[in-house]
This record gives structure tokens, sequence and C-alpha cells, in this order.
């Protein structure tokens, strides 16, 4: 980027402060990387890309709170600048990036219910050509986001995580934050094949044995040290190739060191260096939406899990718009 | 009390923790106020009172977090000494006091499942002669319980909350928070005519006007200063009268500088001097039941809204062992 | 208000959120009582009322982090209701009341160019008939707001407050947070005579006896208390009579244990419940604008001085919409 | 004081910090209030009056922490101006007041060592004729203060506290902090029919009778909301007389709102302002001595209980400073 | 392990909390990891692992608080799951594995007192022959667990802490919490050439050369990063050999990021990964003991201390659970 | 140091608590490490090293705090002990050490003087052959200090950041938190070919390009992880060669995780250990002073930033030290 200022200029069109206040991280109301607010996105002029809160935490099992992710992410994200020095690009500028704030979660008390509202509002942003990179919520939403993602094709899918999420039925629903990976791969909306766990380190020979008959490939903790983290990139992408993908943050991923703020946190994960480094890792794939999920703000200190969590988002928007300015430049 | 040594040769009997050890608040696995730990409390000895922790708060709308409350209440209770130095009684010694551990949820997805897992465990209490001190969970866990305990009669119903919790269905459910007190009324589990609301400042007008309707009292935030605490406590025992009641605290009622950690907090409560005031000045009544709800952890500071919440449980357990007591000599 | 629905249906209007969503306050982006966002301010529908944050803390002197106020009293603002059961009345409905974000503060550098451009911002809302009810910020932002409100006649004022104000020149500036009612005097934007300050205990007998002389009314701490909060009403009414009157609140006005999250805190202020009470003792004036200041999150804790200050907010809204509609029916 | 400016001036020569520097509470060491450092206090010039640290803790029985007291106090109490607005008066500029420091703990193991150590102390301010105003530390610091300064002639005591601290042998030692007036008062340090306890609320009866069988006056939290706060002044004073008396506030005598960082909190406390308007009431009384003890800053929240310990040996200090003052111009 | 309703079934009689509860970390009391309560450990069924709290903190001479270390690491381990997926084994279904509970502190101020208790208590242990896995409490309470366990033949010794613990007497006692090793030592209760010190780095080199001089290895914290952590593992099991071993580990070897709530931190240790995989490579030791120490909840930051140091107790339990199966199967 | 009685002996004359106090974390006011407060250090005894507080943080652009870092940096430095086991050294007992107390900042509005008040305080020192190691405050203070050392020669510099700090004018100063090296370098008190700028990760590439052209060096975050931090010290070694070098540590050039508490924090950084072992690898270089900036303590969680904040100084003073003895033993 040789011209910083006709790249401010540029800049200004897409945030919703003002250019001489994108500047103060204070100032304004909360959008995530203070990108304009778009409620007016399907009326409104067209996006590219949403930025998309999912503020529910029901299907958590231990400890809630999930739910007020989307908005301390926002918050957080105004700590984001709006450039990415290690990839050197910018997502704002090119193309029409917006908040275009939560989906509406009709009802606390019914996962069926808000797993619907879930998959219509995708289904909208897949029926605009939009792509979708959100902040959870629990994992539990990333289930209906697949359904509407890989409706038409079934996608490869990179799977950041402490745990597994490949359990099945507990108390009366299989639609709880353990289940999007088995649920995605057993009705067809990911590929089993083209799908990689990585950082794994949950009691998982205890959930079915699912992932391996499918061949699903798990990178657990062990191995990722072992390996290294720029070895995972690369099998990472080998794994899932040129096909459509979708990425799947669970924050838990993270030590709880970097991340204390989350419903489920294991000892023992990986630092937030390594996964930037993994993200920066994956350019370059097809990647068709993205999530960070499982920010949960009641449980953490000095807002450190936001910023974490805001901070994968912005990498995830990065590998997003990377993409789809690819792929526009091809067609 | 004469004998300070008598006395606390009879304590040794109610606690968990040895004699030597129960003065040190730090000692021990946590049960309420120290006292013995019963799971055994149908099969084992029979018992008089029993403290209960009831973790769902599944009822909630805004922030969820209750379902820690039980931990943090026993853990914090370990800081409340075994006598009432207003009251000048101890609830230990005399009855057998026992915490009989947590309400089993049987999940954390339905409440009608929550529901009727609580009524069952409390009329088991019924049926046992057993009555229960309870400590949230949210304030949903209410209904279920005057279910059980004012099954045969309707009861007198003393409710302290910034909330007047007669809503109406929410979402598709009439089993979440704002609704223990229309259903247990409706339902003739509890006296509308018997029962009073106190310190409530949330916007009650519009919510349904049963409660006018049906004859319950409203001493609202203002009234309560207007009439001071020990007038508000006097009409309280004149509403409720000599009849079986229940009195439900939402922590809530305190303001929150006193109250922090709770999931809809509503500014310019009481102080906890005026709510064990209040209590204290409910002396004589026949109390069968009590709980203390809504305390929410995850939202807490320095631990003092579990502490609060603690403290008025113990003036809960006063009131209700006085009561039993009385009603021992009678028969 | 005899029919629920019906206001429901009018409230769908003034919200941010959708209707279904309004219950739920981690949902949304959150602007000030999730009231609608209006950065259109200028150009679309006609505003009678505007929620403004000012987020400026360059006039401190001791701890600053007050220019993080209006973010975090937006966030806590969610959990305010629509409706305020103790004047029973909403602010929302009726008027058309948005929150049309943060003053553009030009530099965190130079308190000249921050005055100058509240003034500006201010001097629109004049111009359009908009009556301001602001978030700070740090008490420095007041006298540019008094500078616009009060140049056709000097309006009364309502300062509540631990600090008099009427400081001079320190290290080389009067527009620091200790200025702006001996500013707003001198320079004729308010009226001194129509002047009270309450609460007050700061060392302000080394202050400039500017007070005195000009005839402000100053109702310290132990006055408040000796006369009793409704007095104290009844004698703000007093003094600032029928004239346009504006009201300013600082957060330490409050004791710490309710505003831990303020720059400058005395030990021994009010209670919220006081607070609340003196401000509905003071309708039926003819307020023109308020403010709301001194909320500092980064020494806050689990945000109840922000939920205070969020609540006091919206009692000044509820102040100033009422005098609104009043004025609007008798012209 | 007519004249700010020479009142500034002679604070410089009692500021720690230069002029310029005091008005900024972050600024420089912290001592208690900003005063002269004055570890000389022996060696170098007369000191009338001396602000001590006492940061031993072994004497708790619970929560410990109390030794952090002193470093922590100081650092609130540069938030705590140099001038009394209510008294209308500085302890600073007539008298020479100095921070001596804290008094050397010679081990953290033996309360018998500690004890002495602080004694010795003691016994050297009384030889040098300079009152001290001491921050600790746990109660347990109270009874070697008391035997230095009450040698001579048993001394009047107000004591503010939540628990009577009559108790008897612990663990093999009465130098706990459960002791100090027991100690006192039977060694003859502290007359018992001139001593008050205020705003007690800890099981007292099951404490040794002693305090009852020798004297001493109780107004528990009951009796101090009956009579108010001017009126508890009023007996105090009259039970105290005009012969010498210590003061000894323990923190927890206000509600764990107000002081969440101390260790052993009873819920239902009083404010703050209430505090420092009971000592306010105190004026005039013949004070040779006064600590504010139990502030445990790794139980506090958002440094308000340090705060207010900070805030209430302000008012212990212009007490004292005041009585000096009297007693200086009678001689 | 094939059958996951097998080991499921299995695990029911290991819980406090029935099978349907386990899964919810925040139901019933908490016991470490969620196992039996055995108060009755003495009377009732044989125990073969007792997980042990030990509440004292009187060895420490900077900041206190290890005393509440049991409670919140009981709290926190319902976040640590039943099954150990990097060994592949879970500690529980196939050994008696119980929480005893607390040793009972005799006094807060005698630390001979303490370690006499704690000594006797271990001697039971032993008597018994079961196994314990204890949580501090400060590194004090090592020394007399040393005592009863090393008294048939010198135990081996693993030793993880920043600091090297081998100091002399200090303020008159040699029990405080530097010196469990060099008594240990010098008792002959651990043999000097089976033992290592890794992570260490404190001012080793004033402590007396003890350490060096009797053959004691140290891995301090560059080497520790200069070899690997596979390579310290080996070298570790190189030097304890088969013999009896018991692992002791301060938390502060843990950097202060993931380990703030400890009494003496020392900037730049490891990560909880590099602990955990450090403990992995213990495995197929001789453990005979093994105990988690130095963990202070007050000043702990989101619980991540007391969840680090569960997790750590959780693979000192899988260590001593497969070293005991291993010696039944082999007698 | 073979003789550990010697060195205590030799310390008790640079510790400002007395020998039997020192080991006390707690005890006493709080210094640098607990150096003697030198206050006297322009007319008292010879100073070899001066400790610095420079309380401005006027030059931040985000988050405001960083005034309050000396006094807690202070503060925790008391956790950090006199002896560097890892360079085998202490930076006490051959020099004169002290804590000369802050810098008076004569205004927190204006840049221009508080930056004449920091340059004139650093050219007393340079005047008196004094060496300064200081904490700030922002960045904003390293260019003034510049100005002071850097007058006679330009100085070499290794500056540890997450940001180049190469900006700007902005708002209307170039002397806020992101120009000291720019200016410095422009300005001739830095030389930039021996300028190195390590673990940067900000959106540096938007800022001006004057750091390439003008031959300083920098190791981004990812380029400090392929080299590893010994390589990272080579070659910092080797680009400032034997000149006279300033050591420059922002505190977000570590890990939000290990230093929450600052003004601009980046995720993704370096972890404390790197940062002390990369300090450790500069040791011989003629350092002729250095600073450790923007620790901000109200976005601090359990005073981790300023902990490591303190290491961090501590090990600059230990470089400092071992220079200035060297170049003594030359000359």
């Amino acid at each position: 980027m040789s011209n910083a200022q006709e790249f401010l200029d540029l800049l200004k069109h897409s945030m919703e402060v003002s250019p001489e206040g994108y500047m103060k991280s204070y100032s304004g109301l909360a959008t995530f990387f203070r990108a304009k607010y778009r409620p007016d996105w399907e009326t409104g002029a067209p996006l590219d890309v949403a930025l998309v809160g999912v503020p529910s935490d029901l299907g958590l099992t231990q400890r809630t709170g999930a739910r007020h992710g989307p908005r301390e992410i926002r918050n957080q994200s105004s700590n984001v600048l709006y450039y990415n020095p290690l990839l050197m690009m910018s997502p704002f500028g090119k193309l029409a990036v917006g908040d275009i704030g939560d989906v509406l979660i009709p009802s606390p008390f019914d996962l069926k219910l808000v797993a619907e509202a879930i998959e219509s509002t995708y289904q909208r942003f897949v029926d605009r050509n939009i792509i979708p990179v959100s902040a959870g919520g629990d994992h539990s939403v990333t289930y209906p986001i697949l359904k509407a993602l890989g409706r038409k094709e079934p996608l490869g899918c990179i799977h950041i995580d402490a745990h597994l999420d490949l359990a099945g039925e507990l108390n009366g629903t299989d639609l709880h934050h353990g289940c999007p990976f088995i649920k995605g791969s057993r009705e067809g909306f990911i590929d089993p094949k083209r799908t990689v766990h990585i950082a794994i380190r949950d009691p998982y020979v205890l959930m079915e044995t699912y992932g391996e008959e499918v061949g699903m490939t798990t990178i657990n903790i062990d191995r990722f040290y072992d390996l290294g983290v720029d070895a995972v990139a690369a099998e990472a992408r080998r794994i899932v190739g040129d096909g459509p993908t979708y990425i799947s943050i669970d924050i838990d991923a993270l030590d709880p060191a970097y991340a204390p703020g989350t419903g489920t946190p294991v000892v023992g994960g990986i630092t937030s260096y390594e996964a930037k480094r993994l993200l920066h890792g994956l350019r370059g794939l097809n990647i068709v939406g993205a999530d960070l999920v499982e920010v949960s703000p009641p449980f953490d200190s000095a807002g450190i899990t936001s910023l974490a969590g805001a901070q994968l988002m912005f990498e995830l928007l990065c590998l997003v718009v990377e993409n789809r300015l690819r792929s526009q430049s091809i067609n």
C-alpha cells in the first residue's frame, strides 16, 4: 500500500465513526471494527461481507454468558486497527463490509426456535451472496449456519477448539454446543473428509467414534506442538483443499490465561500468537464463512478474552475478504 | 443463652466441620452455614429443616448466572456465624437442620422438566414434614416450590423484590422468572389476599392488573420509605395473618450497591440492614418455607451479593426454626 | 396507562432493536435505552430529544477514564426498562427520542478545541429545537453545553455533585472539570440566583467565595440529611422557579459504594434511591437540558456505576420529555 | 479560613509532594494524605502527630490480608484532600504531622513478638509526646497500642465495629483480633465505664459477659438506628467524658457494600456518611490516639474499602489535631 | 476405552453428584473433581486414594491467602472432566478415590501445631495404605507430609516451583514455606540424590548451597527451555529412578499470566501446557504421593489459577492411580 | 556470591526498609525495589543510578491510565527480590541506587510543558552523571528523555514494543505516544542505523516509511519467532554495537495475557520469559539509560502487568548497573 492518505480516504466510507474519530477507540457506538452499521442490509446498498452477532447461549451445559459475547467483542474490536500488518492488507476499502447487528433470537428458552431463526437469517445471506463472519454466542450457533451455507454443497471445515464437539444428544436435544460438527456432517452440510479439528484436548475418546469412522482428522494439542504451527496450517490446507471451506474457532482453543472468559475452559491450550499465525497460514483457501464463538464476558478478566476474540475475528475477516476479492478478480 | 459452652457443645452435633474447625471460614467443604451435609435425608436420621440449593437459571430473560448461586452462597455462608445476635437465638442445636445438597436439575434446556423435578423434590419434603429453606437459582424455581408446599392449603406470601413477578407468558412459556406469583395465585397455591409485594420498583403498571384485581398488596419502594421499615413489617404481618406463610426474597430487592450480582438489577433499592430488620419484624409468623433467589455470582463483585444472600437466608432459617419450635411446643 | 399492548405497539417505533428483541438486554448494538440510533438527526426525520454521548475526559485532574463513560452507560442502559414505574410514564412513544451517537471529540490534547466542538454541536440542537440529554465525559463538558443552551437566556441550574465546581484556573486553563459553573455564571449562561448545588462535600471553602457573593445556594451533605430529600427537592424547585432550567449530575454525588467508577470519589455521599427521589421531586420544572457526567468505567466494579448513571440519565430523560409534552400541549 | 493562598503556602511545608504536584492524586510516593515522609521522626524535627502503618494480620482467624492495609490506605488517601469541609478545618499547616512509615513487624509467625514491637514503638511516641493515628493491620494491633498509651492512666474508649472484640483465648492465644478490649480493660489500660461499643452486630451474647459486668456500654446496630447517629454521638460523648480517650474503628462497622475488603464482614452495617457524621459528633473530646483497622485489600473491590478507610482515618486525624491545638492553647 | 456407556456406569459409583448431574459443573457441593465425599474414610469403605485439602497458609512470608486454596480448587475442579484425553485414562472407576475433606488445622497461629496435625493425618493415610493427593495451603504443608510418607524410606522428589525452597530459619522458625525440602532432606525423608528442582528462577544462589553439596539437581528456567520439556521429563525420570517418589508442584512455577493467584509470584515462568506435558512425561514412575500448593484465591483473577491448580492436581491423580493399579497388578 | 551474609549486610545500606523488614513485600512505603527513597538526590549523597517515575499519560490517544503506572510498579516491585538469579548479580550493594520519586508533571493539559519538565529533569541527571531507569507514563515520556540523554551524541536504541512509534503529527501535536523515535531520530538524539524495533505487530506499513529510509531495523513478531529470542538478541547487539545505547520497553510488547493493563493492547505478543531472556541477551552493551512504559493499572487484572513491568524494569536496572560498574573499572 504505497499511499497511506489514499487508503485513509477509502476508509472513511467504511467506518461508522467519522474519519476524525476513528482513531479513538472509546468514541461512538461500538460496531465490529467500527465498520458501518448496516441494519438495512437487505434494503440498502449491497453488502459483500456481513459482520454478525449471534447472542444465544442456550446451548451451553456448564457456565453460560456467551450471549453477552457480541456486545463485548464489538466493544473491544475498537482496539483492533483497520489494517493487518502481518498479512499487509486491510479488509476495508475495497469491499462493502458492514455490521448488520445481531440475529434476532426469538426465545432464550427453546433451542429449536433459535436454530431456525439463525438458519433463516443466514439463508438470506446466501441468497444475497453475502459472506458472513460471525461472533457467538455458544457453539450451538454454528450448526444452523453450516446448514444454510452448506446446503448446496458440503463444506470443508477447519475447526479450532479445545473440544471435538462430536457429542450426541444430551438432556433431550442434539442442538447443544457439543453437536455442531456431528450434526453438520451427518446431515451433509460439511464433508467429513475435508474436516479437521485442531488443538483438541477434551475427553474425546469417550465421544462417539464418529469422527474417525467418517474420515475426519484430529490434531490434538500434543500433535499441535509436535508438528509446530506452520505444519499444522499446512496439514489443514491439505485436508480442506480448494473447495468451499468454513472456519469455526472456539475461543477455548486458547489457554485460559489468554481466554478466561469462556464457558468450558480447558487448561493447557495454545497462545494467541499461535492462533493468529495458524490463521495466517490458511491464506488463499476458499473461505466462504467463519465464526468465532464461546466468548463469555461475565467470566472474562480485563476484557482480554473479548479482545482476543475480536482479533481472531478480524483475521477471519481478512481471510474472507481476500478470498472474495480473488474470486471476483477471477470471475 | 446463659451458657456459651453448653451451646457450643450442642453445636458440635450440627456442624459438618468439627468443633475445632468451625471457627475457620475457609476450612472444609462449603455447606450452608457449615451445617451437616445430609444427602441421606430420606434414608438417614430425620430432618426438621432442609437447606436446599436449586441451581437452575433457565427462567432468566436477561443476564444468566444464578445457577452458580447455591455454591457461592454456601461458600460465603461460612462467614455467617451460628448465632443471630439481634434475634438472640441460634437455628442450630435444637432442631435437626441439614444441607441436603442441590435439587438435581434434569436439563438446562427445558423449563417444564426443571419445574417438575423441583416440585417432586419439595413434595418429598412435605411428605416428611421437613421445612425447606432454599437458595436459587432464578425466581422461576419458586413456582414449583409453592405448588408443592401450597397444595393442601393456599399459602400467605411475603414477596420482597424489585419486580412484581406477575407477568404473563413470554416467548412461549409461563414458567420463566417473572411468573411465580401469578401462576401460584391462579392455580391456588398462594392466597392473593394474604400476599404482599415489598420494595417493588419495576414497570409493574404494564403488567397485567391481576394483582390488584385479586387483592394482593404492593408496597413499592416509595411507600416502603414513606412508611419506614418497621411499619412495613407490621403491614406484612397484618396481611398474612396467622395462616401458613411463605417468604420469597429476590436479592435484587437490595440496591445494586449491595447486590450487584443479580440478573435484572434495578437501581434505587433497599439496604441490607433494612432487609434484615424487615425480616426480624416478621418473627412469630407461621412460616412454612422460604427462599432467597437470583444471586448471580458471575456478575458479583468481591462476593458481597453472595454474602448478603447468605445472611438473608440465615435470617429466613431463624424464622423458620423459631416457628417450628413454637409449633412443636404447642403440639 | 390502561392498555399495555397499545403502548408496546407505540414502543416499536422508538426502539433500535425489534419488538421481539427489546426484552433482551444483551441483544443488539447498545444505544441509550435501546432508543433508535439516529446519526442522521440533522438530515432525517425530526427529533424532539437527543440522547448524546460526550466522550472527553481531558478536563480531569486526577483519575481519568470518563471518556469511556458513554459506551458503558449505553451498555448498562439496556437493563433500564422503557417505563418509569414511580413517575408512571414512559419517555418513549409520544416524542421522537433518539440516540444521535457521540459528539466528535476533535483532539484528546486540547481542551479549547474540545469545548468548541461541544458548543458547536449543541448549538445545532438549539437551532433545531432538540432537547439534549447527555452522558459525559468529565464535568468539563458541561460548560460548552451551558454556553449553547444559555445563550439566549441565562438558565436556572440544579447541580448535584460532591464538589462545588466553582474553581478557578488550574495549570493554565479554566476549562477543566472544576470550572463549569463559575464560568457559566460569569459569562451569563446560568443565573447564579437560580442556581443550587446539592450534596456537596468537597473543600469548597477554599474555593473562591464566588458562589455566595453572586447568590448561589449550596445544600451540603449535612444539610441534605438534615432537611431530608423531599425538602431538598422543594428547596431546589423554589430556587429555580419556572424559568428554563438545566440539571447537571456528577455521579460522584453518590457514595463510592454506589459509584466507585468515577474520577474524584468522595466518601460519605447519597444513595441511588435518594438521587432518584430527588429527581422525581423536580417534576414539572421547565427543564431544557440535562447531563450525567463523570462515570469512569475503568474504575468501576461490576458495572454498578454505569448502571446507576444510566438510571439517573433515564430519570432526566423522563423529566425532559414530560416538560416538552407539557409545553407542546400549552402551545 | 479567609485566605486560600496563605493556606496553600502553609501546606507546602506539610506535603511530601511539591505544591505544584499535590493536586495530582497519582503523583509521587504514596504517604498518608501526602503528608511529609518522616522516617527520621526520632532524630529529625519534632513531630506532633504521627501517621503510622501497622502491617500485621496474624491476629486474624478467618480471611487474612489486612497486612496490605497500610499501603493501600496510603495509596487511596491521595484522593482525600487536605481540608475537611464539614469540620471547616485542615489538619495540616499548624502542627507537625508526618507519615513515619510502618511499624517494623519482627515476624509474621509470632503474635507475642508483634505485640511487643508495636508496644515498644508506641511507647516511644508517648515518650516524645507524639499522638499516633494508625492504620492496621487487623484489630490485634490495638491492644499493644492501648498498653503504651494507657499505661499512665486508663483511657476512655470509643469502639466502632461490627464485633464486640471481648473474646477470650482462642487456639492458645489471647492476642488475636477479637481480644483488644477485654485485655485492655482487664489490664487497666482502658476504663470499662468510659468505654462504648458502637454498631455491633456479631454474636456477642456468646462472648463472655465481661462487658456488662464491668460497665461497658454497647450500642448495637438496632439501637444505633433507633437512636439516630447524632444521639449515638451524644451518648458516646457522655460516656467517655473529658478524660483522655482513644477511638478505634474497625472498618467492618460499615456494611460490606461500603467495605467489602475486610476479614470478617457482617451484613447490615452503617453507611460511610453515618460513620463520618458520628465522628464529627465527637469533636471536642480529649482524643489522645486513634486507629482504623481491618482494611483487607485482597478482598476489596475498586479500592472503595481503602478509600473509606483513608477518609475515616482523615476524620480521626482532624479530631486529634483539633484536640492537640486546643490543649496547646490552654497550656 | 471401547465402551463409553460401560465407563459412565462405572463412574456413577465414584461421583458425589448423581449421574444425571455430573455433567453440570455448577451443581452440588464442590468436592475435588466431584469425587465422593468421604469424611468417613477411617470407618467406612476402604479407600485407595485420598484427595485432601490442607488449608494452612501460616508459613507464608509475603502475600497470604493460600488457606482459601482447597475450597476454590474444589470449586474449579468441577470444570475438569473425569477422563484424561492425553493419557487416555480415567482415575475414576477402578480404584476407590474419595475427597476426605480438609486436614483440621488446629491453629492459625502456631506453625508447629499445624505441622504436627498434618503429619499425624498423613501417618494415618500411610497406616491404611492410602495414597494422598493434596491441595495446599502454602508450601509449608509439604514438610510434614514428607515426614509421614518418607519415614520408612527416603523418597525421591520431583519439585516444580519458581523457588528452590532450601532456605533456612527465618524469624525464628524453619517450618515456613521456604523450607520443606531442606528439612525433608536433612531429616532423611527425601533422598537428595533422587531430588530434582524444576523451573526455578528465584535468587537461589543466596540460599545455602545445601542443594549442591548433597547432590540435588536444579533445572532452572533457562535450562528448562534450553532442554525442552520432554528432555526435562526424561532427566527427572533418570534422577528419581524406580524408587518411591513424591511430586510437589508450587503453582508459581507457572508464569503469573497463568497463575496470578499465588503468594510469591515470579515473572517469567512456564505455561500450563508445558506443566501438563512435563507431568505426562513422568508416567510410569513409582509415585507414592503428590501435592499442588500455593494457590491463593484472593489474588486470583477469573479463577484461572484455581483452575490450573485443579488441572495439575488431576494430572497428579492420574499418575498416582496408574502407579497404584500397576503395583496392584504386579502384587 | 560466596557469602550471603556479607551481601545482606551490604544490602542494608541500599534499602528503604530496615533489614529485618525487607523480606516483607507488604511492609513500608513502596519505593522501586524497596531502594532508598532519595528525594534529596541533588543535595544529598551522590547517586549513580536513579529510579524515576514519570506519571504522565497525556500522550495517549486511546485508553489512558498510565499516569498511575509508577505507583503500581513501585507497589508490585516489592515482590521482586534484590538478586537476579539468572544474571547472578544484584544491582544493589556496589553502586548508589535510589528512588528519587516522580518527575513533577506541571500540567495534565499541555504536552509541551510536560515534555519540557521531563527533559529538564533528565538534563540534571546527565549533568550529575546519574543513569536514569524510568517507569512511565505513556511512551510520550521517552522523547524528552532521549533529548536529554542523546544531546551530546546520538544514542543507539533498542525498542521493544507492539508498535513502531514512528507516527507523525496527530490532532495537532507530534509529542503524542506514537512519536518518540521518529522525533528522536529526526532531531539527532538517536542514530537510526543503530536503532532496532522488536516484537512489532501494529499497522506500521501505513506509517511513514521513515524507518526504512533512514536505516532502522524492524524485527516484527513473525520474524521474532522465526529467529528465536537468542538470535534476536544477537541481532540487536550487532545493530547497536559498542556505542551508548538506550533501551525502551513498551509493556504492550507482551501479549495481553501477560500485560492486560496497557493503553493500546495488541493480541499476539511475546511472553514475559521471552522478554527477560531477550534482555539477558543484551548484557555487556553500553546502556546509558532505559525505560519501561505504558503500564496502565486501571486496565490491569490482579496486578500482573505492574508486576511484569517491575520485573522488566529490574532487568533494565541490572543491565545499567553492570555497565556502569564495568565502565568504572575501566576508567
